[in-house]
């Protein structure tokens, strides 16, 4: 089996997992799980056990969909507190079916991904649980950073290791570890996962600056409106961070967004953001494939090399 | 060690699951945690452990823990949909934080419970992942049935069957499965517990009728202005059901609840759903006592009958 073919026996997967008894909950995930998405953190997976020595898919196509449950999860409780309207193309599930049967969502989501695990050792459990830990606490560092006005560059850091890179990092090692090679096979393709995370991130972060909602298919402009991302870390740890004020604690407040959106924009900031984020990501990407050099060459490998370019030359 | 010191130890573990290192989490779940509670499922686990023949709390301990946060979680995601603001004599999570922490430390408590089960076995963490679904799907039912309407008395079996006995059964299975003992006796357990969780179920819901706030430690009157309950449930099955409209989206909207309460009140539901409720949550209790003859006779298995008692004739 090719990688390709595994990612769509992930995709068929994820539908099936979806699929409810409770007709409403097998209605939103599959509205959520279905939509698509780029399936980054399952690509990395089956290419990492792929790199490691990986040969039977079998064993890795419910792990790489375990880890887009998870990221999906995030994304639909993420979508209720920033009042997301749009996601992967579609309404957000918090938009068309309510706060309510949005939290319920996820935590479905959750729980069907625990159950998917079930069967594996305490080593990959321990792998996934921890990296999901870490998203929580990661989502609420940035939540509390952006609505008490501490969003500067050492936060930004923190932030986006807990809340993306750790994911990317577990994608990483579920799938290496999977494939049982030498330990610092795992080890290369964590740290190669890791840094290749932080540098998805921060592209994440300059398209919400600079890309439209119809093509990055969610909604763009949230993180200076929330009071957080790059540019509003940059602007906060210069000498007149103390220019930019805090947000009030809801997103819709107007007043409050507008302030910011002007501080930001008349510190140029955006323009600067943008470069020196480009500038920071392609830093990572190359630190990320660095750490490549340590296994044996192979189609995956080399993959995961072409992958390192896209995160950072992406549009959407 | 006997069950009160375990129960105690299961106190203390749950305090250093909630310490994160991120302090707004750390506080939220200490809050929340460390409120007490009646602890029921964590004792019932600990009962069937001991019942089942396991002599060494150590490995049962994490287990109690596990399934006393899976049910905290649940509470903290329930407050924030419900718009409850007392929970184990406290302030919600959702009243003193904000929905927005609370959903975190919601997600929070269910990623900690996942960490915590990963040394455990596939059939151990099957369980109470299958439990965590049934909880959610439970959960989403009852909303969904209370704002259609359609809030009978077999819909209420079915949806206290997941969002309440499950996680008893759950709980009965883990602690006796846990102790090795022959295949009868976990089933045995399993049994017990389901009809005590419906037992305890029905009598919360009585007790959402009849006692006062300050007395359970949480809001009371919830179920008839919310739609669901046992009042609702007996009036909607009788022919009359007809007359019971269905509630408004958001509980708040109390012109929706006053036609509720008036149109329960006038039909004297709410002394016959008491009468009821007690007469059936004693049936269920017998049911569940009954199962335990199959076990040999011991302190724990005496121990349960009374626990049986305890959750009929409960006040609080």
């Amino acid at each position: 089996m090719e990688v390709g073919e595994a990612l769509q026996r992930v995709d068929d997967l994820l539908l099936s997992i979806a699929d409810s008894s409770v007709p409403l909950l097998r209605e939103t995930s599959q509205h959520i799980l279905g939509a698509g998405g780029k399936r980054i953190r399952p690509r990395l997976l089956l290419l990492a056990y792929s790199a490691a020595g990986g040969t039977d898919f079998e064993t890795a196509i419910p792990l790489a969909a375990a880890v887009e449950i998870i990221h999906t999860a995030t994304l639909v409780h993420d979508d209720i507190n920033d009042h997301g309207t749009l996601r992967r193309g579609r309404e957000t599930v918090n938009s068309r079916w309510g706060g309510t049967f949005a939290l319920l969502t996820g935590d479905y989501l959750f729980t069907r991904t625990y159950e998917l695990m079930a069967p594996y050792s305490t080593e990959l459990n321990r792998i996934l649980a921890r990296a999901s830990t870490a998203l929580v606490e990661g989502e609420t560092m940035q939540i509390q950073a952006a609505r008490e006005g501490t969003f500067d560059t050492a936060t930004y850091f923190e932030i986006i290791a807990r809340k993306t890179a750790a994911l990317f990092v577990a994608a990483a090692e579920l799938g290496a570890t999977a494939a049982d090679p030498p330990r610092f096979w795992v080890q290369a393709l964590s740290q190669y996962a890791f840094n290749l995370g932080i540098a998805f991130q921060i592209i994440d972060d300059v398209l919400d600056l600079v890309a439209d909602s119809a093509q990055l298919g969610k909604n763009t402009g949230m993180d200076i409106a929330q009071g957080r991302g790059i540019a509003v870390a940059i602007q906060r740890s210069r000498g007149d961070a103390a220019g930019v004020p805090a947000p009030a604690v809801e997103a819709e407040n107007d007043i409050s967004r507008q302030a910011i959106q002007q501080a930001i924009l008349s510190g140029h900031t955006i323009e600067e953001a943008v470069a020196k984020g480009r500038e920071k990501a392609t830093e990572f990407a190359t630190q990320a494939v660095g750490h490549l050099d340590t296994l044996p060459g192979s189609g995956a490998v080399d993959a995961l090399r072409d992958l390192a370019r896209q995160v950072v030359e992406r549009d959407h």
